[in-house]
């Protein structure tokens, strides 16, 4: 048997259906095995960066794994800002690149170690993406192949799941290999942590005697596929819960105890709800700047904070923010031994929940007056429509940027509908190739890619990979003409200088409306608010690609948001010192003065 | 003053006047600085990839380095590809790269140093471009700035040339600096090797005493920019020259000595005068297995091989390949030395020089029955063409694949033309922005761009790149609907197995007329020979983009081509051995039967 037959046989065994690539030099001999199999089959993209992204949320969406195949070389170093994606959220991928022939490669031969290069476009890729993977390896011979696949998609899901490397010379990918003799990996179950069963006895206790208690859900959940455990878990609880960024879709907006996402440019009133509170309840969230604020130390500072992760890393990366409790558990064992042990908790301070949702209809994002706005579509008007307007089981994938956090902020998301973004790495360009690797993930499903006018161009090349797929993925572009994240910075830190972020600073839009048709996709325009409803109902449920571009201010904000400096509870804009101080139920701090200057 | 302003101060020192870049958030404090001189100013690309690529070509063009500017984590690593063009070709460029406050990164705090990420985009660029540049470093604090500065742009230039990057932290960005208090780089300057003048008189010994010696060059010349230096030392002889991929430009094409291209996919002629030679001396060339085939040892194997580099592990990377004389040095020292203590030497076998200018004159890469094709273009023939209407000055970069192979192999390059690619890393991608960099270079020159259908959609989005800034960027795009050199491999070895090669294996192009159009630029099309000179002479001479799609054969082969296991005196289509046996004046190997069976 052929060691490529081999590979392909082994990604079978490991339900992965379609894997992403473009061919070259090196990994021909390996794509070539598709030519003997109908069980596996792979979609050519136009650039490796997005074979990547693809694989990123094709096993986002999946039950299981997903691949890539490049070759040696540029092939290999297209594929890292993607890789660095599936490594930052924790997503299981296995990238396998095409190598020079054994014989060929650096070091094979007498002399040639340290030599920049020996074979044709010869690269050490093993050693760059060591920092950003969870194993890289180049098959040392043909007879390792079991092991070393099992191996890495052993490692790639196990623990906290990241991506792997598997570079394979390409003499090695036709040689010749008897499956029956080949060694496999032996692995062992992870253990459960040794002192969970306790730990859940100590939360239950501090939950029972906490009175303004608060869950925070976070992404690795999602990671450990708990979501169902997830849902028995909140069953034995009336408290309020809040969302990290990745932990938006675990629970249904408008879930009665659902107060909100946190943050930096989380709501208000989830921000109150964790600034208030006196047991903070984190499950599977790295408590990222993003979320504690600038000043960690600021962050949930009244409660004791009990946080569940896998990774102890994590739970030692303190930066001022002290943990009460460290869990250092997979979210799923959590889920099972605390919902097997313990009964629903009766939680008698009912004016903490009331409070929390009084909040919650108080400090509404999306505002009436948006809708009011003539000139330009009003951004969180748009996602109100969208948000209506999507059905329950659709899944919706964001860039990075104003739009992914305007879309944070403003859609509703529904129980069963999956939203996500590379949310770690926040590459620009991610949601596209995403939106093509979930679609095809799930037989061609209806994928929603909201994105930007700056980001799009990143990988607009893969309009081509759409079309000829012909997948209902709907590009929803957010157009205010630059770069809208930076331009906010530019406005409050550097006295609105846009160095490289407006069209008369170098950076420009091309025609999205040509583009899109020159593709041969279905070109759609949102200018105003009245357009919304209109155009989406159109768009949503045709069967095919659409392209919607959305006509915002140039110096739309995002509102509300953090301030560098300032605790999570006193988000800008500033509320009135007055209305401030009602809803800080706990002393407060006083915010910084010279906030910027500070840092 | 402040440690971003201090930045571009030294930039100007170095004489850079132009900075590719895309802002974020970790390079904003830095990217405001332009707002603060005119001296430096800034292209903003689509894709860091471009900025990397434009770079590598600026530095290329120019006299001394080049730089980008990104944000921390994605915007770092969509670099890599860039970054490793340079690396492999040994190309000088600085690359400055945001981090996230020094405050907040990983390893800053108690507990942070096994996180994954601990700042927001956090990424450890330093280790992941460690094995692809010269110099890669995070600023530890900002008065390091004149040292690290100057320290990465001597290793960015001194020896073997190469790629640097420097990380540096916002706070720092932003941090005030003592310019005068400011710690200096020692360099000492690097020493004339030892032995090169005693070198020099064996080899001008040497090549007194052989009969058929051949002058092979390489990129190393260029690297040096020792291109006048090479004129006066070739003054000296009358002998047979023949170049390498990169040295091709070195020579004018109709230079009566000059023979040709030598290699995998060089000309007949050039491979005749290597493998007959009884010594080659080899400046400035790594002797890559494109250019010795895929067997180093039976290159120039009656020859007495001399090899002058600068690099002494490329001399001690032999393969089989055996050095008779290693020359470990600056290709300018080199030249310098012997020009002024060597006298023009007379060279008796006038036969030798004669023979090999008869094989240039027999086997010429162009056919005439290549201008009698009446479907598709011939690719030979347009490159005939194109050759003759280029002007002296002008500049041509191809990127990689068949195109380049075809345009090595037919432009007849004239003295002051410039061509390159990013030969050792080859990605698809490159030649479209090299060619914006490389015309922002000049004072936006005319480039032309030689590209393929595959490839030009890798960097699509600079398109609009190439519109704002109204560059007289010529894209040639060799359409052979398909990944040309996998296809003839596949051919060959695959038995015609075209899986991820061709339309209807889920390769397609987009249509190039509307994707042009879209973006505002000028579109022609050469269907057959008898439109060539007419588009050309129209296009290549406006002050604007101009975009020509060039249809060509889907399975036009490049020939002659080397078959795998061949020495590279016997191009395929073979000769007939009675024919090959008449060139052959020394004893050849019988070629490999199994050809591919033995690899």
């Amino acid at each position: 048997m052929n060691l490529s037959d081999y590979i392909l046989k082994f990604l079978i065994s490991k339900k992965i259906d379609n894997v992403f690539l473009i061919t070259g030099g090196a990994i021909s001999f390996l794509v070539d095995s598709f030519s003997r199999t109908k069980k596996i089959k792979y979609t050519c993209v136009a650039h490796e960066q997005a074979a990547a992204m693809m694989a990123d949320a094709y096993s986002r969406m999946g039950p299981n794994l997903s691949c890539t195949m490049v070759t040696s070389g540029p092939g290999a170093t297209n594929l890292i800002t993607g890789i660095a994606c599936s490594w930052f959220d924790s997503i299981p991928a296995i990238h396998i690149t095409g190598q020079v022939n054994s014989y060929e490669k650096q070091g094979a031969q007498k002399g040639t170690k340290k030599t920049r290069q020996v074979g044709f476009q010869e690269t050490d890729i093993v050693s760059i993406t060591k920092p950003i993977t969870k194993f890289s390896y180049q098959l040392k011979n043909p007879n390792e192949i079991k092991y070393i696949l099992e191996k890495a998609s052993f490692l790639a899901q196990e623990g906290r799941p990241g991506p792997v490397v598997i570079d394979i010379p390409m003499d090695f990918q036709k040689a010749d290999i008897n499956p029956k003799k080949l060694k496999s990996f032996k692995f062992k179950k992870p253990k459960i942590h040794k002192n969970l069963n306790k730990n859940l006895i100590k939360l239950n206790k501090l939950i029972k005697k906490s009175e303004r208690p608060v869950i925070l859900l976070g992404g690795g959940i999602k990671i450990s596929k708990s979501e169902n455990k997830l849902e028995n878990f909140l069953k034995k609880f009336n408290l309020p819960i809040v969302t990290t960024w990745s932990g938006v879709d675990l629970v249904d907006h408008n879930k009665s105890n659902y107060i909100g996402n946190v943050g930096v440019y989380g709501s208000r009133a989830a921000n109150f709800a964790v600034q208030n509170s006196d047991l903070l309840l984190c499950l599977g969230s790295r408590l990222d700047t993003r979320i504690t604020g600038g000043v960690p130390k600021t962050f949930a500072r009244n409660a004791k904070v009990i946080s569940v992760d896998i990774d102890k890393n994590e739970l030692s990366k303190q930066r001022g923010l002290k943990l009460f409790l460290k869990i250092n558990s997979n979210l799923s064992d959590f889920f099972i031994n605390y919902n097997a042990k313990h009964k629903k908790l009766k939680f008698s301070n009912l004016d903490w929940l009331k409070k929390c949702v009084y909040w919650k209809s108080k400090y509404p994002i999306i505002k009436k007056d948006y809708f009011k706005q003539k000139k330009y579509t009003n951004v969180y008007a748009f996602f109100y429509h969208l948000s209506k307007l999507l059905k329950k089981n659709s899944t919706i994938i964001a860039d990075d940027g104003g739009h992914l956090t305007w879309a944070l902020q403003a859609l509703k998301v529904k129980k069963g509908q999956k939203f996500f973004s590379a949310f770690g790495n926040s590459p620009m360009g991610y949601a596209f190739p995403a939106s093509i690797g979930a679609s095809l993930a799930q037989k061609k499903s209806k994928v929603i890619c909201i994105d930007g006018d700056g980001s799009i161009q990143i990988n607009i090349q893969e309009m081509q990979t759409l079309k000829s797929n012909n997948l209902p993925v709907k590009i929803i572009v957010i157009n205010n003409n630059g770069y809208g994240i930076i331009k906010q910075f530019q406005a409050l830190y550097l006295n609105k200088r846009y160095e490289a972020s407006i069209p008369k600073k170098g950076v420009t839009n091309p025609d999205f409306k040509k583009i899109t048709r020159a593709y041969g996709i279905n070109y759609n325009v949102i200018n105003k608010n009245s357009d919304i409803a209109k155009v989406l109902k159109k768009t949503l449920n045709t069967n095919k690609p659409e392209f919607i571009e959305v006509m915002i201010k140039p110096d739309q904000k995002i509102i509300p948001k953090l301030q560098f400096g300032n605790p999570i509870e006193d988000l800008s804009p500033l509320l009135s010192r007055k209305e401030f101080a009602e809803n800080m139920l706990v002393k407060t701090v006083n915010r910084s003065k010279k906030i910027f200057e500070a840092n």
